[in-house]
């Protein structure tokens, strides 16, 4: 690869032109503002649709077939099945059986369960992966061999790039829990409800053809109509899109370990001495088990003060949802459902509400909701002095993780990491990340079970603070225990060539992951 | 005006510029296919937004200059309150003050409360409108005292010129019952409901300044978001929107007129006879008091035997939610809605579901539901013998009436027009339309109280029909029977000057409406 490279406004090495397409170099939060218009999809008409809305085709080969697949083309996929997904790989199988070349595959995320789809990245179907690669194809990306550079997005940053053109899908494949033969589509319910559809939003919007692909047909008209039959080509009813067991994400109990729930002990009583917990107020926590265990801790709080939240951003689980149930939190504004009781309650609550990355993480709209929430709960593989984190690659400069909606989130009212100092006697907090995914000054606070770091920039927080119990120190202080436990951790080992890109949530260029030398 | 003018594919003598813009005659139904790209509106960014979503302003004025208001400038507002709208009046009141030129006001309608609006269309502060003109306004037209050229689009036609570029409006004014400090909206609720806001999602979408305005400002999230805040620029709180009592549309009542029950009970036998009326089948009545009075027929008809209608479109009222309610029809696709009792039920009621112009009348997408309707029962000013027929000008020329979602919903399975033969000694079936709002191949069946006539082109339904004991005739026999009794009519006077056109639901030009000769 011969990209030339340039220094970003983090000092990170940045090729110029990915997959011979020009990029900008990230240039500081809120500083890139594009002066163009956003992506502009062809002029349909009703003329080329049948009137009695019946959209149905035999089988997904006929709906790809007659979406024009051929070879370069890009398509898109949602990940609302996550480990469960049963639809992404037959799309490549028919291509592969068409005898089609270097198609670029969008999913909002790959997982484990697409790994075999290697084979198809080694034999030149697919050209090249834009989006999440946890895993496998992670590691296979890592290791060089992938045709094209793998260009990952925060699930913002990937509604934005649609909007914006930057990346133009061709055709997208929408796998639903419900549909009718309309195209109307929702995530909420029928024998694989994954709770929403939210991430095929923009694919529904903006790509030239659009496939539903159901096991659960009903008659028009399917109600809610998570995504549009006004915006779909065909749809295609098949034995079985997702497995619902394999929906629910693997963290939905809350931790056992004491470390964590240390975590999540001195992260909710940081909140709570910060006046971050008041009537009226807004979080959001991940899915991970020190994430929920805050969540409860949260819950106790505004029991005891006969306090409620105003709203809760999601990912949803049954303790979001109890928490809803009991009058603690009055709305959960949900991107993901993690579990089936936050299917359940999209159904059963009207303040359990349907978001997607436009209303939740788009920053080129006119504002987004990230920005509000009051206080966000997120992790890290690594984080570094001046608080930049890295949540894609682990120490050893491997690939293994998606962006998610963390890049969005962390611009929060007050970002919290609570991460522990080490694991596997690898030091968390470093003089250096790996890969920068969030720049340090939006990263607010760092708790970690040996102390807790406030950055410098939050004044205010430091404040706070002052007379805590809680054993405040400085990110360098953790750095050196970290060290003096572990020892100074080797930087990985890389060759000079680029495997992917780090897009921010404005489409420029935050960092770039090497090849692995080994 | 010295616009050339050619003749469309109806013989109708069409200009071909339409205040400076270049106009498509109309081809035929499903002729005219554009190849060309949607509007695409600029790129926004969340760094021009404030971070804690408060976009509200002082007043309207301040978010008009804000917003750049300026001279020439496209200003568009929606007509949810109908004839109780106290918001479009102020921006025009504003723009007065601050002595700007020029303006084109693009309203989903107007209505007579807006009538002072014709000092601001004779002091040139608003220089031609872009929507329905119902009573004054329309006469203000006719008479051809207005600066520009009116243009008159369905509701359908009107998100597909938004969305297509044809109208790019500088600045939306979204007056809402309901919003955040962000910009989410609602009709559903607070002092002055009025239902939906769908008239407005185009101007929200596509609009290059979005101005919500309210007087029941909640805590963010405002649920649900008919309208979303992600594309609002301002929220401005004034102290009344609408007068909720004014929003009630006047016929809301069943009609008593032996006449007008007549056809109410001849259009409901036709459908039973003709195998419309059954177990899972959809219709759409309009607001009228005898559609009100189908309704109620079809009601009985699906008690007696056991049925249940799947869906019906709204205009919802209460003899609709009634049915809704007791099981008759599941779900109300609703566009707006007519008296408080629809109101409630879209809070109330699952099955009573928000739609949209995109959704249910968009020509320019993969489909609409009007097409998918299998009955629906709409008025005419005039019907001809071709079954063309008028819904905006009456027969002595003078345009008084908006055009609605009723080209839209011709595109039905079976679209019957019950209608009196005459009005005032009048006839209402004649050789020719005054202005053609339909083509006859898309009306199917003329119902008045001297008989019904099929349109040749449905040999399926007269065939269905042969035995009926309906006093079928054709379509001129009762044009014969009308002037038998009220003479034949005189055509109206004009003049050789172009006031308006009517647009196609595809934007091309159907007809001309000329200024009166008088």
């Amino acid at each position: 690869m011969s990209a030339n490279f340039v220094k970003n406004a983090l000092g990170r090495l940045v090729p110029t032109e990915v997959n011979g397409v020009p990029q900008i170099p990230y240039m500081g939060v809120g500083k890139y503002k594009p002066i163009r218009r956003k992506y502009a999809p062809l002029i349909s008409s009703c003329a080329d649709y049948p009137a009695d809305g019946n959209k149905t085709e035999p089988g997904l080969k006929d709906a790809l077939i007659k979406s024009g697949l051929r070879d370069g083309m890009v398509i898109s996929t949602h990940h609302h099945f996550r480990n469960g997904d049963l639809v992404a790989i037959q799309i490549f199988d028919i291509a592969k059986e068409l005898g089609i070349k270097d198609l670029v595959w969008v999913p909002s995320a790959s997982f484990e369960c697409q790994s075999v789809l290697i084979k198809y990245l080694e034999d030149g179907t697919i050209h090249h992966i834009e989006g999440s690669m946890n895993g496998s194809l992670g590691r296979f990306t890592s290791q060089g061999k992938m045709k094209g550079m793998g260009i990952l997005r925060s699930h913002g940053g990937r509604y934005q790039a649609i909007q914006d053109g930057e990346v133009i899908i061709d055709i997208a494949v929408i796998a639903a829990p419900t549909a009718d033969a309309f195209g109307n589509a929702t995530g909420d319910r029928g024998p694989t409800a994954c709770g929403l559809l939210g991430f095929a939003l923009a694919d529904s919007q903006y790509a030239n053809k659009v496939i539903v692909v159901t096991d659960n047909l009903v008659p028009f008209p399917c109600i809610p109509w998570q995504i549009q039959g006004n915006n779909v080509d065909y749809v295609v009813v098949v034995a079985q899109v997702g497995i619902p067991e394999k929906i629910v994400s693997g963290t939905t109990e809350i931790t056992k370990s004491p470390d964590r729930l240390l975590l999540a002990e001195w992260t909710s009583q940081f909140c709570d001495e910060a006046g971050i917990i008041r009537d009226g107020f807004s979080f959001q926590a991940g899915a991970g088990g020190t994430a929920l265990s805050i969540g409860i801790y949260f819950a106790d709080i505004l029991r005891q003060r006969g306090m409620k939240a105003r709203w809760a951003r999601g990912g949803s689980n049954k303790y979001l949802v109890k928490m809803l149930e009991d009058g603690l939190v009055e709305n959960i504004l949900d991107g993901q459902t993690f579990d089936l009781e936050g299917v359940r309650s999209m159904r059963e609550n009207f303040g359990h509400v349907n978001t997607s990355p436009f209303t939740s993480y788009n920053y080129h709209g006119k504002g987004n909701f990230a920005s509000m929430v009051d206080v966000v709960i997120l992790g890290a593989t690594e984080v570094d002095v001046n608080y930049n984190a890295n949540v894609v690659t682990h120490s050893d400069g491997t690939l293994l993780h998606g962006i998610g909606g963390w890049q969005n989130c962390i611009a929060s009212k007050c970002t919290i990491l609570p991460i522990p100092l080490f694991r596997d006697r690898m030091p968390i907090v470093r003089e250096e990340v790996t890969t920068i995914c969030g720049p340090g000054e939006l990263i607010d606070v760092i708790v970690t079970e040996r102390g807790i770091a406030i950055n410098p920039l939050r004044k205010d927080l430091i404040e706070k603070m002052k007379n805590s119990s809680l054993p405040i120190k400085t990110i360098n202080q953790l750095k050196d225990e970290a060290e003096a436990i572990c020892g100074v951790p080797d930087k990985p080992k890389f060759t000079n060539k680029p495997v992917a890109v780090v897009k921010w949530v404005d489409g420029t260029i935050i960092d770039t992951i090497w090849q692995l030398d080994d």
